[in-house]
């Protein structure tokens, strides 16, 4: 890969910068692109977020986050959908080429994942018409299982792309190396969500062997035991041609490190591992 | 559930009790099945445990476990295959039901998901004529993906299904909630199995949110956000009618338990919950 396809989730040095700092630095190490989180963008505050985005020729390759639909009441649902509108209006103003959607898990005190799913569908059908309206695509990111009940109940990209196929027009999918690198049938569905032009995004991060923290242990490429290369290649054997997004959880190690230090290793292990 | 229909698998009190101590404490109970691991048979001697089941008139649900077939060279391969023959051996002579099979992650320094597949097939088929020789079925136990590096690269009971359609006769699968209840596919699966009379065995335990551990951490039923009734019923539509086996890992709870506290509180969750 090239680092001309290199995107940073903000996400990766989230400690170590705020938002307008963390798109400076980019810029710095000649990186082209960013996916900022809704938080960082609320403290530096959405006009300045816009400016310095633009002010340095960054492509937005994503806003992170969207979703969470699922709720124990019909208010919580209207307001994770109202929620998801504003997040749209955001993605639009920063210039994002996609609203990065995580669905959401079981409402508190529930069990019944069918009916959490059908939440998500319902909440992903009402937040569609304003998403299409704004020309932002919506990309459903399934999320590792062992998130199912928290995080996100849709955990397989076939699964997202179902939704996809009943949605229609103006959603997609957001894959990421560490939350389907272990699923069986990956080759079959990359291949099914190329062909339906459903690949919105493409996020990479190593699983490390032994994960010590559910969420905040995600590895630096190379560090862990996923074959970018294999995945990165039947993702552009798909006709994906976007952006390459780095997004590192990592409390214990990267998130302690430099942040110039965590953008040079990003972009040498982007170059010799995917 | 009746309390007929329990089996305790013997690692959910291996802190406690030895096998024996164990088994005898089941008795007690009136629990009428068990599921010992190879370790706690070796650390009293095969004749012993075999002794000490037949005694107390205790079915044996399944036998803990076979599997790990990926290995870096040949030889480990070869020593893998020799050592689950010897597992189907002990299987028969404490008269279990069923061999349970972890398959395996990856080699050691392996990137290569495909690859351990492969190998996982192999495996299977080197030792299936010895399974079906002594008549002890082979139960594959598809694990959470968040094991699929370093325990087990089949993850789902599709992908479990999809072996057991290649091998023939004497392979089904062990279900374990804990490992599938995050399966959008799982309705779909454990209909699959059943018409293709494919269970052999049906775990329990409960998932925990938060998951203090990644390995150690289970639940008791009725703790967690698994919906037992709604899988119990769809195992039970499928046609199984064995036994139920709970299988608690749980370092920071019910492992510091006494003894007789987790089974009363295991056979009044079964009552309650399942």
């Amino acid at each position: 890969m090239q680092t001309k396809d290199l995107s940073i989730n903000l996400a990766t040095v989230r400690q170590q910068w705020n938002l307008s700092e963390a798109v400076e630095a980019c810029a710095r190490h000649g990186i082209i692109a960013v996916d900022p989180w809704r938080d960082q963008v609320a403290a530096v505050g959405l006009a300045e977020a816009a400016r310095v985005i633009k002010a340095n020729g960054m492509r937005v390759s994503g806003y992170c986050r969207g979703g969470m639909f699922p709720a124990a009441d019909a208010a919580g649902r209207q307001a994770a959908i109202d929620d998801n509108k504003l997040a749209i209006d955001e993605a639009a103003a920063v210039g994002a080429e996609c609203l990065v959607l995580v669905v959401g898990g079981l409402p508190k005190g529930s069990r019944d994942m069918p009916a959490a799913r059908e939440m998500v569908a319902d909440g992903l059908a009402a937040i569609l018409p304003h998403a299409r309206a704004n020309n932002m695509p919506l990309a459903i990111e399934p999320l590792h299982p062992m998130y199912a009940a928290d995080r996100a109940c849709v955990n397989t990209l076939s699964q997202a792309l179902d939704l996809c196929d009943i949605l229609g027009d103006g959603v997609g999918v957001a894959i990421d190396t560490y939350h389907v690198w272990w699923d069986a049938d990956l080759a079959a569905q990359i291949e099914r969500a190329g062909a339906a032009k459903r690949i919105l995004g493409y996020h990479i991060c190593d699983w490390l062997v032994p994960t010590r923290d559910m969420l905040l242990d995600r590895g630096m490429m190379g560090d862990g035991v996923i074959d970018f290369r294999h995945i990165g290649a039947m993702i552009e054997k798909a006709g994906y041609r976007g952006l390459i997004e780095v997004e590192i959880f990592s409390a214990a190690d990267w998130w302690k490190k430099p942040g110039d230090e965590v953008l040079r290793t990003v972009i040498e292990r982007f170059n010799s591992v995917t």
